[in-house]
């Protein structure tokens, strides 16, 4: 196991064939965007290549896969795009695979076990190490290749607006967005919402309590609810971020009902309050403006525990 | 009055010296973040430069005056930045104005009456013209200039999302955000919402209707509605969008109530579907994706008419 250069990983890709690229589980624009794009770079160059995806392609990232049919051959060099831990590969995407020869990551925290690992934690998404090793391996773009790059880059920085976009980051959309319907992409992943999302989110506001003098702010979901509404782990994506947009909230929390009498709790916070150190009190963990924890109990019981830490905690 | 390349509008901005900026009304991001930037662009040149704001300059623009405070002089210079109309330019913005010497702009449809007229309409944004200009000043940027460039081009288009946006626009933001928190100004525009804000978008979604099936989706405001959470224009900034954004909506009509028994009406339309056009019926006008017009009557009868003619248009 060696950390290697980019110009490391570019040589090994050059000299190998046969490729099984593998995305992690739950999969994102980044991990979906990274691989496919690679696989069709690698098409072009004339060698095999194929992405192993934990269950199908979700339906709003179908777009990447439109050009891509599987091809038949035996996986000779495993490349792992986006996956920070080994448990993040899921039981198909690792069939037949007894070891990963490349590990291509952007995330501090990368555990893979892999031959060679390349994190660039500087990187927004793995999207933009893949748009280096696409220019370094001689590929032409095109609109296959763009698109999984700019997927893979403007989501992962919510369209270039979150704190890890860099001056690199808007260097690579100006050079892909020429090649691909970046229009359309963005209308899938930041514009477009169902009819559920929709009766999800006025439910959301509804339950919002502010505390601490305004600055914090509680929304809660529950099973019942998301049962009434026909609402999908889809329509539950991106509501933790509500509760912090309210002006003068420091600290948003919402509170999830899973089955087996626990809620999931999502904190988002802004700078100066650490929501990893308040979820620390309940088990938890993450980053400092993104954790999360679970508490079992029912919603008055874990929601006034929650009140009173945060309380205590601003 | 004669069009001018980007040359000769740097070498005016060279030879000349007391120079007045002036803005449009309903100060946005871009015409805001423009003439403050070639302000302290010129005044970094040993020049004199103020900037005329119609009122005050909205307190969530403030950050960009942090460092401003008005010069004493006789201007000598007047130059209007992002201005599309001089029906856009406020009697108090005017003042002592004889005639215009420099438009800059960016729209298409610019009418500005100017000695000298310099429109780029491929530029999302008034601030790539200023942020050029800059460069060609030979002026070493700061965080002052780079913020107002920074919030002309994000606020234009909406954080790199809209379809104005081009590889220039992501390579000047590259370069921009070295210099400028664009991590707060990012917050203050795209982020935080007050709570009068939040109670109207949910009173909004509460009228939502969907017509030709689904097609089509209305929603409105009431005088009554705004006055009931005293929310101010701020808070109907946006608003417009929010049908549109409903999955299967081609065509988001939103239905504002002014005083004096009229309704604003906004139409927001995805590809194929022209707003222009739509609206034309009613005498208003536009851009193919946004478009308005105003329709006198009360809210059953005005729906009625807009329902119908939808219905008849998708």
């Amino acid at each position: 196991m060696r950390m290697i250069t980019l110009d490391e990983v570019a040589s090994l890709l050059k000299e190998n064939d046969h490729f099984k690229l593998l995305t992690h589980t739950y999969p994102d624009g980044d991990t979906l965007g990274g691989a496919f794009a690679l696989a069709f770079a690698l098409r072009k160059l004339g060698k095999k290549a194929n992405v192993a995806v934990n269950g199908a392609v979700p339906s709003k990232f179908r777009y990447l896969v439109r050009n891509y049919t599987e091809q038949e051959f035996e996986p000779q060099y495993i490349v792992s795009v986006d996956v920070a831990a080994m448990t993040l590969l899921g039981d198909s995407v690792m069939e037949g695979v007894e070891k990963i020869d490349l590990c291509i990551d952007h995330h501090r925290t990368n555990s893979v076990t892999a031959d060679h690992i390349y994190v660039d934690s500087t990187a927004a998404a793995a999207c933009e190490t893949i748009w280096q090793l696409i220019g370094m391996l001689g590929v032409e773009p095109d609109e296959d290749i763009a698109a999984g790059v700019y997927t893979g880059i403007s989501t992962d920085t919510g369209c270039f607006c979150y704190i890890n976009t860099t001056p690199r980051t808007h260097m690579i959309a100006a050079q892909v967005i020429p090649y691909c319907d970046w229009q359309s992409i963005n209308y899938t992943n930041f514009v477009v919402k169902t009819r559920a999302k929709i009766k999800m989110e006025r439910m959301i506001y509804d339950t919002m309590e502010f505390y601490a003098g305004g600055k914090c702010a509680v929304v809660y979901t529950t099973i019942a609810m998301q049962k009434a509404l026909g609402a999908g782990d889809d329509e539950m994506e991106g509501l933790a971020n509500i509760p912090r947009q309210v002006e003068g909230v420091d600290m948003g929390i919402t509170m999830r009902e899973k089955d087996g009498g626990v809620f999931k709790i999502s904190v988002r916070t802004n700078e100066d309050i650490n929501a990893a150190e308040f979820c620390k009190q309940f088990g938890g963990g993450g980053h400092p403006g993104a954790a999360g924890c679970s508490i079992e109990g029912d919603l008055a019981t874990v929601k006034k525990q929650l009140v009173d830490a945060a309380e205590a905690f601003l």
